[in-house]
């Protein structure tokens, strides 16, 4: 099925009224479970269910209106890069009608493409900013499809707290959605830890596609993802910090071991990422409940609970905490 | 099956002249193919076969003499570590006769237990001049299943050369031998670039069994090895340089990346490590035909044949240059 054919087949569910802009904010969100590996490329199907918890007021909003005779795609108030434009542009095209231009105007609080996942909150807050414009009224899990289309993970940026994308099982992707679910965690923390935030010289789907073609570990992969998400929910259930963070950091690290083992090997750690990595499992050994998660970059995302907010900042310094459910 | 009863089945086929002391030299050997994993931690039976190459004279000097009532275990000119003492006495005690003691002086051209193999061609060093002391006049296959029960990979260090490890099949692991095969490769030349010789946290024999205990990548892991196995095989009859740099990287990669996903997380890298991983991919996609191995351990052992060497010298003025067929 091509996307196309998959964007015409929702867009006989629009049902609102169109205004003259639309705006929306999205939160950027870390997995917990990672999205790696796709089983459809073009409608960017996953092998494996994820699960996320967003990060509150860090993310993008967008801001989109009608524009006269071309897109003008605008990041954090200058116009953007080639590369971003035309992959914006790229995903309006299958919304236009005619000859329908628009403005964009994204501005994001988080570094973009340093494995922040900014593209998730980038094309979450566009089709959230695009259902106002253009009257769809579709429902979030509606807008998790399309966000989806743009970028796998913006499926998840729909929404704040925890959120679950269901890998789906049909090939037409209908039922390959996002979807927020109640459980809060009010003590929990996400440490962002910048690395770097470098464009990365392999981009994600580049990493997935490589990985998946030439890594003979990759066969495991999809079971120990489809584990790890069913620890995850039940931790979080049970506000097992311990069984969350150690499921979340194991997750992160066979991502990463599955890129490594590809051929050419993609690592995109930096020699700071091992050092940092290093010292938290020594503050782990030395009793402190202290996980990280990596997404497909060189930066650590630290996970701990409250309690631990100053022994964390004593150990770094330069960490940027969030709270996700403040 | 115990260890003991292998030995004794073992040296029912002595038939060897006792002497007054054993002499013996071993080299070190880098792994192309990695041992990873045991199906029997007694026997050291490995879970897939492996391939080396030694290092010329880069290896351990040993030599055994009958001691009074103690024994003697001397590393460099100084009595031996505790630790390193402890564990050639407890292997000497599978040979003694009543009260023998034995005195061994061991002396390494290598860093010890720096991922350096130095286990590897002290126990090969070792069986030898014990053959010589006790009189066993065995073969080298039957020294290298002595061998291997001190140290898996010490069974490689029996040989010159390239050499490879059958896993066998059998549960009582006397079709678990190594041997040299003829094929040389003039050209071919091992960098060693030493990013720290300290003494390893985590042996490579607890890695082991931690990998294959909680890495869900891990079960991948045989397959790949068999795999790449045959490949080193054909690239090196063959002497196709690219396709043995590319097989023998990506195995080691793999290796590393079924540690990082067990649980704790198993990372022997140093921030060092990632640097000079990343400097030869950058090289090699800048046309240098350089590839690396790394064992349980920081360091790198580079790969490249003669005509590259002004280039890796240039590229890494610290690197240690060995001729495995000079």
């Amino acid at each position: 099925m091509k996307r196309q054919e998959f964007i015409n087949q929702l867009m006989e569910r629009a049902n609102g009224t169109p205004c003259e802009r639309g705006e929306a904010f999205a939160p950027a969100n870390i997995a917990l479970c990672k999205y790696w590996g796709k089983r459809n490329a073009e409608l960017n199907l996953p092998v494996n269910s994820s699960l996320s918890i967003s990060l509150g007021s860090l993310g993008t909003r967008t801001v989109v209106r009608y524009a006269e005779c071309a897109d003008g795609v605008f990041l954090n108030g200058e116009a953007a890069p080639r590369a971003f434009s035309a992959r914006v542009s790229a995903y309006l095209d299958l919304f236009r009608r005619g000859r329908q231009f628009f403005e964009v105007r994204t501005e994001n609080t988080i570094p973009t493409a340093a494995g922040l996942a900014s593209s998730a909150s980038g094309f979450a807050a566009l089709v959230k900013a695009l259902d106002e414009l253009l009257g769809w009224g579709f429902s979030l899990c509606e807008l998790s499809m399309l966000a989806r289309v743009g970028s796998g993970s913006a499926s998840r940026s729909l929404f704040d707290g925890f959120a679950v994308w269901h890998m789906g099982q049909r090939a037409d992707g209908m039922d390959s959605f996002a979807e927020g679910f109640s459980e809060d965690w009010k003590e929990l923390r996400v440490g962002i830890l910048e690395v770097s935030n470098a464009w990365k010289k392999v981009g994600s789907t580049e990493g997935m596609n490589r990985t998946r073609e030439t890594s003979e570990l990759f066969e495991a992969w999809p079971a120990q993802a489809q584990c790890d998400y069913d620890e995850l929910r039940t931790a979080i259930a049970a506000k097992d910090f311990p069984m969350f963070g150690k499921t979340a950091e194991n997750n992160a690290m066979a991502m990463h071991a599955t890129m490594m083992a590809a051929w050419p090997p993609l690592c995109y750690w930096l020699p700071q990422t091992v050092s940092l990595m290093q010292e938290v499992w020594c503050a782990r050994e030395g009793g402190l409940d202290l996980y990280f998660t990596m997404d497909a970059g060189p930066n650590l995302k630290l996970l701990f609970l409250e309690e631990s907010r100053a022994a964390v900042k004593a150990l770094f310094p330069m960490v940027q905490v969030v709270e996700p459910f403040a």
